[in-house]
């Protein structure tokens, strides 16, 4: 076959003398992964929806708003403290329709099995995923099984898509972002990392660290019933707080600033961290997210953050500068000095979520 | 962690003495296929949409009618005469939403991608899928890639979900069918397994065999809008024409004839499946469909059927008799025998999509 019958004619973007295989480090969520995304993804499919650089599409039937989203999940190991693939690949895409603002209705299933998972692990699996669904509310009405040889999979991947209505007018996306605006964060960072880097490796704390993975459609729902102007939202999973913060900025052409002693850190999650030479910011979470919103709502947000159990510790993290540089994110350090703060540009924890 | 924990209580109903771990016949799509489906995907998730065993989900958002699909494609090799994984996996998903009489919108795209997949593969693969995706005038509007280690995925697994708005009022489902419906075949069949499989295999017949993958959804919006009162289709994939007989049959609990001498076969094809020792009525493909309507107006849909480049050759294969036994699907042989079709048990071709 021609190049051209599979190509539609496209010459192949990426600089393929740099990079002419896939890395690792294409799927850690930092910059690599931006640039894959970038050359190949964007350029193939270029849709507005794609521009907008969310966590998920929001799409236009006919008189009616709607969120779509996907991700595949490829945790090593299946099963980890606080949360295992299956309840991971419900919480994911639920909250990346939270992300959009909408409410999740619907989810999507599929399966890639290696051959030889035990049935039972599949087993476990769908029922930790049924429960995640029932208690965001949603339904799986959809799915497909697949099965690879021994060797060309990784006991299993699966994949959710998930479809939610929004219900309001506003646009939350990064495109929305204004000089002036409050950043919010709710809750302490780098757990889900933590947890299943240390069930991964075998490595044993003091304490046990649970990964924070949960549903956050719940409060986000909280913050929008309130009627309150958001701007953007963004869960902070592969490539953590700080990447998160980077996308938004760049996307958004706006310049965030962030203050390093506002971050909560658990006491044993820094500990973890040093022990491993992570920075926490880096590090993926899989129930916690960032907001931007007008300055003057930053209270208000705040009071109902505090009054959700995942939300108890929000906080204001900083803010878009009013007269700052277009698409960078700095933050002042513990002892006063700013610095900038950028995505990964590798790889810190491979199959993460 | 505690079993409860995992799976909220419920006991395994796999009889694991029998499968205690995948094999590679529980994606053949045939009987195992079903039963890794009945025992744990329909037993854990329950619902509705998922009772209905049909291609994708028919979900109501407040005031609108839309279909949601799902399918993960691991075909093996990568690119394939007549199509690759990328085409493949916009063919598949849009022909899903056709299946359930709803006009393809949007499609997501998830990649798991190997580390050391040439970047120009995944490229040639993405373009691949974007000229599928502007041919069925659906748009890709939101996507995911993940990475896995070498050795533990094999080059790419895509998986596309879709949604689709249905524009009529029919249910379009194995439920619908009734006794005396007539039942339409769009063409020839076993042509995809054929082309990939002498893919996998370098096996060199007469002449290249290209695969049918083919997009239904123009074929099957013709029959709808000529007002045809359709029952149930279905597009002939994994476990190829028997399979889905045998599906929408149990799933009608109805009783379909069929005669075999009616069923188009390519001389080629037919020539391949002789040397490899296949029955070409379970072989995998990609654009040909059932349909399933009163009797009365068969003759219209073929009409219409055949004036499409893809059902030029569109026949009446059977029908469901009005008094048989329900649950099955019986044969009448070139030689005028009667026989049983039962799905696959086992695993003819693997990952042929």
């Amino acid at each position: 076959m021609s190049e051209d019958s599979q190509g539609g004619g496209l010459a192949c973007p990426v600089p393929i003398t740099q990079y002419p295989q896939v890395l690792l480090a294409h799927g850690g969520g930092g910059r690599l992964t931006h640039q894959v995304i970038e050359k190949i993804f964007l350029e193939a499919f270029r849709s507005g929806e794609l521009e907008s650089r969310h966590d998920g599409a929001v799409v236009e039937v006919p008189g009616k708003r709607l969120a779509f989203t996907t991700d595949s999940y490829v945790v090593r190991p299946l099963f980890f403290p606080g949360g295992d693939i299956g309840s991971l690949a419900v919480h994911g895409s639920v909250n990346d329709l939270a992300m959009c603002g909408a409410r999740p209705l619907f989810l999507s299933a599929g399966f890639i099995l290696e051959e030889g998972l035990p049935m039972e692990s599949h087993w476990r699996i769908a029922c930790s995923m049924k429960a995640a669904a029932d208690a965001a509310g949603v339904r799986i009405v959809t799915g497909d099984t697949k099965v690879v040889e021994r060797g060309k999979g990784d006991g299993v991947f699966i994949n959710t898509a998930g479809i939610g209505v929004i219900e309001h007018g506003l646009a939350i996306v990064p495109a929305s972002v204004r000089p002036g605006d409050a950043v919010l964060l709710s809750g302490d960072v780098g757990r889900h990392g933590i947890a299943v880097l240390s069930a991964r490796e075998g490595l044993a704390f003091e304490s046990e660290i649970q990964s924070d993975s949960a549903l956050l459609s719940g409060i986000v729902l909280d913050l929008l019933a309130a009627g309150l102007e958001i701007h953007c939202l963004r869960d902070l999973t592969r490539g953590g707080l700080a990447t998160a913060l980077v996308e938004i900025a760049e996307a958004s052409r706006t310049h965030v600033q962030i203050d390093e002693s506002r971050i909560p850190v658990r006491e044993d999650v820094q500990g973890a961290c040093e022990i491993l030479g992570f920075d926490p910011m880096y590090v993926a979470n899989e129930g916690r997210f960032i907001a931007f919103l007008p300055q003057s709502q930053a209270d208000r947000a705040l009071d109902i953050l505090r009054r959700h159990p995942l939300g108890r510790e929000a906080l204001l993290l900083g803010s878009v500068l009013p007269q700052g540089e277009p698409g960078i994110v700095t933050m002042r350090s513990k002892i006063g000095a700013l610095r900038i703060v950028d995505m990964l540009s590798g790889e810190q924890l491979p199959r993460i979520c």
